[in-house]
């Protein structure tokens, strides 16, 4: 089957660029050192390509996650790096038989970690980013009323999100290093093997943490393809060219806002044009002058702004090699 | 069931204001007068709860949709308002019964609409949105070779979806009549019965189409909710608070970009608080300190930015009054 017989917008990963990825990362960080995020692909056919490369500890950020991770046989080490508020469904999967941690931040969380039936969990510390975690100096007695729960602390975990897009290297290591600082000192309060942090966009410079979580380093995106990480881009939408105007110079093709993550902005063209805007089912392109028109009924490739939501939009993603579609692969994950 | 048994974050429709929104613009605009448009909601049990309001020719934007409300019995008169470059596959609908008309814009989508088995087609105008249409000086043509085809042309369409937002009613009206203005010319020329435009956003003051094309009335967002219009806000997503950060005066829910359409950039709070940013799964949100700080578990409401692409994220739809569920309504018509 080629590309041009499936049903547009079609979300494409491209196989060369994935097995780069894979390959790629899997040197740098081998194994356990790296801890893949699910959440950025949903697929669990894509975390058994992880679990080839080495990786069979993976992150999840979503109870349904772990219970379809679990379901496709990858459940020896899933962890839930997000806090819950009912964990009686974690419970049961535990009870399956797959190793399910849970990320608490408070006793609120950690009774709810308790009652649900789960039996591991790392404390969440706060390293910054205004979002989950406890503080720095809380970590040791949160990790002390959970023992007295009955459940067993593997360690601590802490995001660093804010530092993701910091493009200068030396900058960035400095800030990580700060925020993975505040990690350190609530892993001495807390004990367990755990350290567990880090993203696509800062995994070459967290060497702090003795796991990493990224996802998006698999697919790629125009925002994180700002930095020089020698990942190469391998999520694409396919789209139909559905109208043409050339007087106005623009282009029309099927790929909408509800194919696309637009949280960091408008995607790019593969090819020649430049997005102008997004409607619910419609990209708006500036015709490149050397590029010229395309024609009705052409394809274009887009290239998402933001990996993880845009995913989230679409039923499959259609493993390519060029214009050839090599399997269909369910964006099995989604939801809640 | 109560709102609190579901899993969150969930997708809630207030039924109170649902049915006020209906009934409003069912007044306003009765039965031919409005087509609603379905990629508001992509779902086929609150079309037919606007049929029941008198309304049973409606609108979509994708293929499936029409294949969806085909299938559910609501396929009266769908009109697709927008272009494919195959149009096989509503040929299959048309076939087994639907009424199905469908827009071109130009000679490739006619020879698509003809090619594909599709009877009957409107001339989408471009009416000053840099997206699809035709030059209204060339409907005539277009639609004179429609008719060579075999097709038959039941008349114009054309959105004005850059005046969807002019606060200023009476900078509205002129600029929307100027713009319907073109939309005429061309039915001069074009001929039949239908001059299709508008939507939610000019559905007041748009005098000179015949029929409106609004949708998001129904639901509506915090984007639409700037007008004046009368409708109520009935769509929210109910998500958990999972982690609460007294000093540094946020909390965290869990409903983030894979819930929310977020082109319209972040969502509101329904209750105290406001918005800070969302992450995956994430909504940081800054305590309100007249409203106080939520507790672990707590719900919360939060009304999303954008009504389509958010409603496209979720598997259902719960129709609710207050905390109570009255009923589950799938998103049936989601995918291309």
């Amino acid at each position: 089957m080629h590309t041009a017989d499936l049903q547009s917008p079609a979300l494409l990963l491209d196989d060369d660029a994935l097995q780069h990825n894979l390959a790629t990362m899997a040197t740098r960080l081998p194994g356990p050192k790296l801890r893949p995020h699910v959440k950025a692909h949903k697929c669990t056919e894509l975390a058994k390509q992880q679990a080839a490369h080495g990786h069979t500890n993976f992150t999840c950020a979503t109870i349904r996650e772990v219970e379809g991770m679990a379901a496709a046989g990858l459940g020896a080490d899933l962890l839930l790096a997000n806090e819950v508020a009912d964990a009686r469904r974690l419970g049961v999967v535990a009870e399956g038989g797959a190793r399910v941690t849970l990320a608490v931040d408070s006793e609120a969380t950690i009774s709810a970690a308790a009652k649900g039936g789960v039996r591991e969990v790392v404390i969440d510390v706060n390293v910054g980013l205004p979002r989950c975690g406890c503080a720095p100096e809380d970590a040791g007695r949160l990790a002390d009323l959970a023992r007295t729960k009955g459940l067993s602390v593997r360690g601590v975990m802490g995001y660093e999100g804010h530092l993701m897009m910091v493009l200068d290297q030396v900058e960035q290591t400095a800030r990580v290093e700060s925020s993975m600082k505040k990690l350190l000192q609530a892993h001495g309060d807390v004990g367990g093997d755990l350290v567990s942090a880090g993203g696509t966009g800062t995994h070459r410079v967290n060497e702090w943490a003795n796991e990493i979580q990224a996802g998006s380093y698999a697919l790629m995106d125009s925002q994180y393809g700002q930095h020089q990480f020698g990942f190469r881009q391998a999520l694409f939408i396919e789209a139909s060219v559905i109208s043409v105007n050339e007087p106005g110079g623009w282009f029309v093709a099927d790929c909408g806002l509800k194919a696309l993550g637009m949280d960091h902005g408008n995607p790019e063209m593969a090819g020649p044009g430049s997005v102008r805007f997004c409607s619910d089912e419609h990209v708006t392109v500036s015709i490149d002058p050397d590029g010229g028109a395309p024609s009705v009924g052409d394809r274009v490739r887009i290239v998402p702004a933001h990996c993880d939501p845009t995913v989230a939009y679409h039923e499959q993603i259609w493993l390519v090699n060029g214009d050839e579609v090599l399997q269909r692969w369910a964006v099995d994950l989604r939801g809640w």
